[in-house]
């Protein structure tokens, strides 16, 4: 029987002492489990970040992986914890829609963890990563079952991160999910959604700048010129060759984006 | 019979190769150890923020788990390398007071490392998280006696880093023990020895600014209002409302503190 | 049977799902691996760091380990990916000169890898760490023979970063291989070529700077005063007492250095 697996993704920075605190609690509980960092530089309390990030990594991972996603906000406020379950995995994380990306691509049922059995004995305003999320992944992770941690809801929060809006026949705005660290601008115009770009002529705009070329390749390109590329997370992406789009472009996560079909 | 435990606490950084070879050599000697990262993210030559560090996360971890922590600006010299045993777990360190927080909780016993026969074979002048204290931790998880060692000694240096000093009949002058990721300052004044802030006015000044709230959750107060928390830590914080407190306040660790009880 | 060893080495960075899916992609084929970080701080396509980076790691690690190594700025060209073996170890990278410290140390075999039955079904153009690199690195260590990946090369890409040129009769030109997280400067000086500085009087000269002293270990000198010293990667570094020598002499990893014998 294979180690039991967990992974982590938050934005709690590496320099701090509170993902190896986290890692800490779940092996006093449940010492077989192996446990993987997808990330922890999401930006701090960015949600669209944190949805994004677990969203491209889940299905990577094996059936029965539980995955811990705490980018919070509202620790310490009546904002629940809960425990998804979709894709034969389990994700546990604040309602606060940071699981809105899992829900828009999978069959899932949704509880809120209410067990405090469950908790650390001691659970602090500040600090539900070590307090409740570590300690129900752990227990879930050594084999108790889903239904013992709390209820099925159906009111969780989804936030729509990942659909540009249609502003005219062949128009459409949409937005920047992330920037990554080699300053490639990850739009939310997906591959699946905007099939035939390369079919046609495209603009996508990006403040004053236009964008007109689907490169196969990063190197395709010479220095210096953006364009756009199919990501390897299914949407399309702004790149520059060797060098960060963000940064000649000046623009960061969350910023408008506009595209016309020509 | 569970796999050893060793975490690792370095101002190493990331970026370069120096934690990943300490995790070579603790697999070449140890091939079951099972390794976890505290923190890398230290600052450079920070030994109160080690010792905080190492203080916030031992607790949390198995008993039995080895912990090494290598924050050392006179590697090379004749600092000792010392083995602390407290709590049912093993410290690992340079004796230059980077388990002066441990020492404070803790019953303890402190032996200088002594036996070169546990270190790499050669030595260098710059590395010994690499050449002693990851061979010495992987022997001791692989389960050499800690007395195969080195002898006990009994001046280790013991810095005191925590204890706010009296300054009146209802005043104490303290420092900032660390800034996190989210800009939260941590102070050195602690839950357990002024329990009762939430009882009556007080004042905290950090340089010309005055805060004399005390929040129950980080979302309580509006934006740009900074207010006093009980941390995760157990020492009250320095805290904003989803921004950075360091940064407002314009301050960083080390920096005076003033408390008053009006 | 002790668990498969793999490595890995990138430029990702930590803030990205990146490094977290590459695992996800080996646990999900070789359940049983043990995944080590050596990297993932290499700066944006620094191939020369890379190469650095991991001749510094290998040989710290037990035989048979797996080290992946992907700093990839011609990912989707038509570079191949190669699985080098080298002091019973191996190394899967793209053949763009980042395993030539390997090269340079070590007996090696090289194959280029073309069987695309150990990649996963689809391969994109921007991610091959993800697509090729973990999966094949995954089925090595899960037993899948060497040979099985595809037929030996010999034009393989060899670059030289570690060798100064001689320009005179006691004169070399280097330069910076790497500056590390304390600001350390590693010169591409080795102390096995130039094993006799501390015999005789030497000028390392860097932009304006002249260096002359060779120190023993970093708390031997002033403050403020840089100096060389035999550094723990076997090159010769450029150090000053607790502060950055690269922020203080303004220099950074490729700039020349000029030593003199005097």
């Amino acid at each position: 029987m294979p180690a039991p697996l967990i992974t982590l993704t938050t934005d709690f920075g590496l320099s701090d002492h509170y993902v190896g605190v986290m890692k800490g609690v779940i092996l006093s509980i449940c010492p077989r489990a192996r446990i993987v960092d997808v990330s922890h530089g999401v930006g701090a309390f960015e949600i669209a970040e944190a949805a994004f990030t677990i969203s491209q990594a889940y299905r990577y991972f094996p059936r029965g992986t539980v995955h811990v996603v705490v980018v919070d906000p509202g620790v310490g406020t009546s904002r629940r914890p809960i425990l998804a379950q979709a894709a034969g995995q389990s994700f546990i994380a604040p309602d606060n829609g940071v699981l809105s990306m899992i829900y828009a691509r999978e069959k899932h049922k949704v509880r809120a963890i209410s067990s405090a059995r469950y908790f650390l004995p001691l659970v602090s305003n500040t600090f539900h990563g070590r307090d409740i999320f570590a300690p129900v992944a752990a227990h879930l992770a050594g084999g108790i079952a889903a239904a013992r941690f709390g209820k099925p809801m159906a009111d969780y929060l989804r936030l729509d991160f990942d659909k540009p809006a249609r502003t005219g026949r062949r128009a459409w705005t949409g937005a920047i999910l992330k920037v990554d660290r080699f300053g490639n601008i990850v739009t939310n115009f997906s591959v699946e959604d905007f099939p035939d770009l390369d079919k046609g002529a495209f603009e996508m705009a990006v403040g004053p700048q236009r964008i007109g070329v689907l490169a196969r390749h990063y190197a395709e390109r010479g220095p210096g010129e953006p364009f756009l590329i199919v990501g390897s997370a299914g949407y399309y992406e702004i790149s520059v060759g060797q060098a960060s789009a963000a940064k000649l472009l000046g623009c960061a996560a969350g910023a408008p984006l506009e595209l016309t079909l020509l």
